[in-house]
């Protein structure tokens, strides 16, 4: 009998190229866990539908849990030559029990197998990545604490537009985050339907109970058509989907935080131990974290294209081409994870330099749009006090100074009657106190919502 | 006054290279009914906190009407000068009502307004994505009934594995749709959030009422942070991606019967209007269609690759770069939309060609599982039945003859005691029959399942 | 006689859902110029060798002269029904031409003569790009003129690094684009083979001459397998990923141009005809036109992205999918052609504010790389000079000042004996005269490279 | 002193978990040998200019010779505190020489000295890459000259078309690999470019001679621009992309001959070596190896399509995200170095079923064009002879004949006058003798182009 699972039609043995080129072990090993966790569910199984005994079911499961010992404790010889994890436990198992190990894959195939074992995975991945975000979001909301009454120049196309709360800011990041855990929350309902006992691709003529399995597993549903399970690879692509948003996200972040460390803006402080220097230039200090931050959505996006690649243009039913899924999910799951780790310690560790920011708050014209919207609530049209404004910006950077340093003639003769009630919203913090639409950046909304995630954080 | 609706704080012109180079009226202007019917809700609003008075904000609506007729008639004159829909929109207004046109963009930014008529055009594409998919899904299930007790070969790396019913192969597609319409509905809910009244970026310090706008135009909910508004695209990416599945599946589909309709394997027979020829080969009979709904996956995949590279590294709040986003948006939709009502069509006018299919059913031993399970079900541990059966393969390849026409000492040589009951399982229809498992080929089972199919399209 | 090329096999005919879905006439009518070309040298070969008569050929590239001069007056009508170009143009000249007309495609198809087209329209497209190239860098050198003497900080990391000329940087670019160029020229020479004559895919019986067609079309080599010919899109590929690096390129230039266009950097002036503002905040001037160069970088990617989707896993010989590779390939270059003629007009009006830069060039220590490289030259180690330099800044950041405003003392301390020496490469004007290094910022190496390109760019 | 190479600046220490992070070591350490050969040029070249005596010269280049052994030998440790290979070997030198391995960096930087070594790694890859894509070629010359006189069915559409000789279709990928090694010899000399010396970014203050370290190493120019070198990798994306390219040859070529080894092809044999079994269905034999090989060009175009991501928007000069190129490059030379020596083994071993091909040769109407190439011969305008020929397709479709089965009077009906003379090129056989053009599968032309190639790859 050969090693393989499959040598008995086989005259020919494998040749050692052939094996190198096709084996997964070497990254499918990360499995072992999941694969012995759906085996057992799945020996537990044959036992109950009598096509195995409670014994023999016993015993397969303590040998399975001695193998899972032994693989935790480094304890256990790989072999490219035993072509993927599956076949490596398997192998085990029949090694330890004989004949009583050659039963484990009855009713089942690799096809449903593999997809069991990468769903079980992908799920424990889903609930680590949901976790690592709520205490990004975490971070954030209590940067927004720490930060409380600082104003930030809010910028739309770089450049400077309206003044916004620290606070504020930090928010918008929590609400990107929360719809990330919204699709992961929704992919997550695709991933927990169970494809054990599809085999092959159409089913089996044993008497097996896929409903015990997947409510052993907790699945919540059982797949529908077998098929559609031997082909389908939609929960990964999902999921991966789902990182590359995430690390699109951090990408926006990181760049905004690169520029906030330059010299020119010096907004944001990094502590030294998140930096690292340069091999010739003795001064450097560089944002090192950051930029990898912004680098490694580019290998986030890659993972999502290479698998939409792979699955392009495959006919029914499990295509070979697929076993490369794995490469991709795991690499993009661990950078996209260490990314969200990392930029939580970032937020955490980092200090906004209030006195920097302060000091040239009012370069800028920050408060232009909230004198336009008084003089619409003295009744001009907006399109008419849009141009108003705009001629007293020009003039206001003729002069070199603020629209608040403007003569109380100037607003005058811009606009009739307004008098000096323009003072009262001129200059950035009375512009800020000046909001108050939902959702905006007045500080009592501002305030509402942090308190809001505050609340929602703390309930988990 | 100038046309643009931000001209008063510049002192040149704008260079007409740079007009061409940066607008997008020649894309955007099919966002023209959503941006309308946006504007009437926000005319509504603006009414009812007293910016404007009921009877402006009846003339504005009522000339909003007006506007819209004419586009729709054809009588409006686009130019490259007026940017994108928005500005025509509003600059046709003031056309016709003078100050009162100049109120409309009151408490609200373009920014907003865009991500505002985004958002409903996605909402209606999602709508009208669904109903085209529950079409394919109603031609599949139609397909299966008409193909009632076909049965072909199914494969697994392209080779011939087990036999399923042609009703299992149609719905395992159906299970494919149903998961990129749940995948829809989810990203609805994130579409159906209420952006306008984020303005710019910070909010507005005018009274404005978001929810009673949410209200108006059926939005769910309503935006929390305005910063996030001003930079968010995640609604976009995520139709987009969820086009890009359906592309993706459909390629597979593409693909099979590409193959299928080959001289060598003739399973499906296409009607001549659904094929074209060669400009040189008088014999040539090409399906076009399908290769062109294969070849259009690498649009919509690319699309979303496109939107997300858009989107990598961009700081917070909007940039210019998202402009952009539409080109790729409306192709996406318009390609996959088109591929889903053409897939359609041609499921419902394929016919498989049945006795071609059935005159080579026996090759490629569809039915060895099936002998391998009864092995098993007679006690032989499944990794032995594995290789007993794998055996008997190679002495049928060697003599060139079915499994079921090897004699009987053949299998009692292979497997002491398991005499003529072999003969109950094979042969193809005899093997097909013996399936019973949950989601298998059973026929019963998939009858089952067409039926629950039935109801639930029917249900709508 | 239908209007298809292929209809003679067919009894029924096509539904008009799928010559809506399937035609190509929308986009390809761009390329009748060059289809037009191809035909007429392939009708004088046809005379050449006997296949038709001199007088036919004459008649023939007669007629095509007249249709090209209609396509060009706009009177001449398209209809989907006529699927392509190819089919409009042979279709015209039958109906000019009658039997004479139904000649021209003897001894080609297609599928040869598609590739044959886009060849010769890819070959203009790279002459046009690398003019439009050329006359970037042009304005590169320019600016490099222009602003001699200008010292602007250079960056890593986005820190301040080491003090360049403005010329160095502009010529950077250049080294850039000379790069792209030189990759279309090894381009250009894998367009320039004669792909017509393959025909459908075998080649033909009759007794044509590709070699004068070849000769005649100004192709330097003939395809040596008509196999090939018929499946090979490389030379598309090759071209759009050429594409991609320019846009890259660009990408990379607008990114740091929108960060020296803030409040806080403010490095450079952009005349307002280059700029747009805000709908609602009066006091923006937002540098739009470098948002789009950047973002559309997404499009060009993307485009390279979608064309490798579509030839992954085609089969011999020519696919349908192929047809989509047009829609990328007009898209692209025009997209990039576009942003290359932008750039070259930016650069050319944009100044350098050359007092705001100056103000700050102390800032960020620039000088220390050189004040290390002085203690090597003085023998101290360089690691040891670059620890030693290390905690000379640390020592200028608690001071708050420069190096050169650091007492001798301090230099004495950290670096025995080296003595004043070290004020004559301190702040930076001296630090960049210091630089000597071919290939280095050292002005007389920039100034001799900027003659270099001078001379390069004028020679064509 | 700290074991960073930049840490004099630097209060604080670096965090662990930012080192983890941050490093590189895991995967450039396969550049040990190219840092040390680029090491010991420069070395030499610091002697030659008096930065250091020939003597300690000698001696560096005697401990990095060392080092390098120590590495080969396995006796070397690595630690994520120092980073990269880099920091390693002058870490490792320092040790060994103290002050004297300290002087190793003098002129240097890492920005230079990453992308000399990344350098010297490329042009070996490709070196590697060019030789084995010559073997693959060779056995494709091979297996032509092994198949000679097999007459193929030529696919477009993947419906029959016209008939290829055996060799004429191994040809056609030959000239695609040719393609390939073009781009890999362009691809080359950009990469043939000195960088070292470009220092962080402005050059360098020391005496050093680029030149001479160019001949040391075998460049064939220096870089021009030092900002330019700290910033470009263009050189790595145009290997990465000429291997996608290669990748995508490869997955159209497995695509086919996966379907060749259907049931219903059966046109190629693959020996049991190459090819795996079912761990469920024991008569299964699978094609893995070309469906991975399929598979693995989604891996390679996620490549370049990630660096391309990577690379968007970064400003000069060197920034972090630029560290990620590695992973890329690496994994796609090793993913597609693989490939390609897989296939040339496939090749090598496969062979064609004659029988099962010839058997079915003359389904599918592949003499048809001929067919009308003679009635255009016999005066017949090509349209014509097309529509007339299709007519006769249709006959032959309906009696379920051949076109040589059709009588005499079929082909005076439609071709009056064309006589008995249409039966010497009907029946595939005389089909294909009737080709002549250049680069046809006419038998003489194929032999000709099959010795061409012999003869050049003879030559190397």
């Amino acid at each position: 009998m050969t090693q393989k699972q499959w040598g008995g039609r086989f005259a020919g043995t494998t040749d050692s190229r052939i094996e190198h080129f096709t084996e997964s072990i070497s990254y499918d090993k990360r499995l072992y866990r999941h694969d012995i966790t759906a085996s057992k569910a799945h020996a537990r199984m044959l036992a109950r539908v009598g096509l195995v005994t409670a014994d023999e079911s016993a015993s397969i499961c303590a040998a399975l849990d001695r193998i899972s010992s032994r693989i935790e404790a480094g304890d256990f010889a790989y072999s490219t030559a035993l072509e993927d994890i599956h076949t490596h436990i398997e192998r085990a198992l029949i090694d330890e029990l004989g004949d009583l190990g050659r039963k484990l894959h009855t009713g089942r195939s690799r096809n449903d197998q593999v997809v069991t074992d990468v769903k079980l995975w992908v799920r424990d991945a889903i609930d680590e990545l949901d976790d690592l975000l709520a205490k990004l979001q975490q971070a954030c909301v209590s940067a927004g604490d720490r930060e409380q009454g600082v104003i930030l120049p809010g910028y739309t196309h770089l450049q400077r537009a309206q003044p916004v709360l620290a606070a504020h800011y930090y928010l918008a990041y929590v609400e990107k985050f929360e719809r990330d855990r919204e699709r992961l929350r929704d992919a997550r309902k695709r991933v927990n339907v169970l494809p054990l006992g599809a085999a092959a691709l159409a089913g089996t003529s044993l008497p097996i109970d896929r409903h015990a399995v997947a409510a052993d597993l907790g699945f919540v549903d059982v797949a529908r058509n077998s098929l559609d399970v031997s082909s389908d690879r939609d929960f990964l692509l999902e999921y991966v989907f789902t990182l590359a948003m995430v690390s699109l996200h951090l990408s926006g972040w990181a760049e905004e935080w690169i520029i906030w460390s330059t010299t020119e803006f010096r907004f944001v402080e990094l502590p030294d131990e998140f930096c690292t220097g340069s091999s010739i230039m003795p001064h450097k200090k560089n944002p090192d974290v950051l930029e990898l931050v912004r680098g490694k959505s580019a290998r986030a996006v890659a993972a999502l294209n290479g698998l939409m690649i792979l699955v392009k243009g495959l006919p029914l039913a499990y295509n070979r081409d697929l076993q490369e899924d794995k490469v991709a999910l795991f690499d993009c799951h661990d950078t996209v994870a260490a990314c969200v780790q990392i930029a939580a310690a970032v937020i955490d560790a980092a200090r906004l330099r209030r006195e920097v920011i302060a000091e040239r708050l009012e370069s800028g014209f920050l408060d232009a749009t909230t004198l336009m919207e008084l003089l619409v609530m003295r009744g001009m049209p907006m399109r008419s006090a849009h141009e108003v404004v705009g001629k007293l910006v020009r003039l206001g950077e003729e002069r070199g100074c603020r629209l608040a340093d403007l003569p109380e003639s100037a607003f005058a003769e811009a606009a009739p009657g307004v008098g000096s009630a323009v003072y009262e919203v001129l200059g950035v913090p009375r512009a800020l106190a000046a909001f108050r639409s939902y959702g905006s950046t007045a500080p009592a909304e501002v305030e509402r919502q942090l308190s809001w995630w505050r609340d929602r954080l703390a309930a988990g």
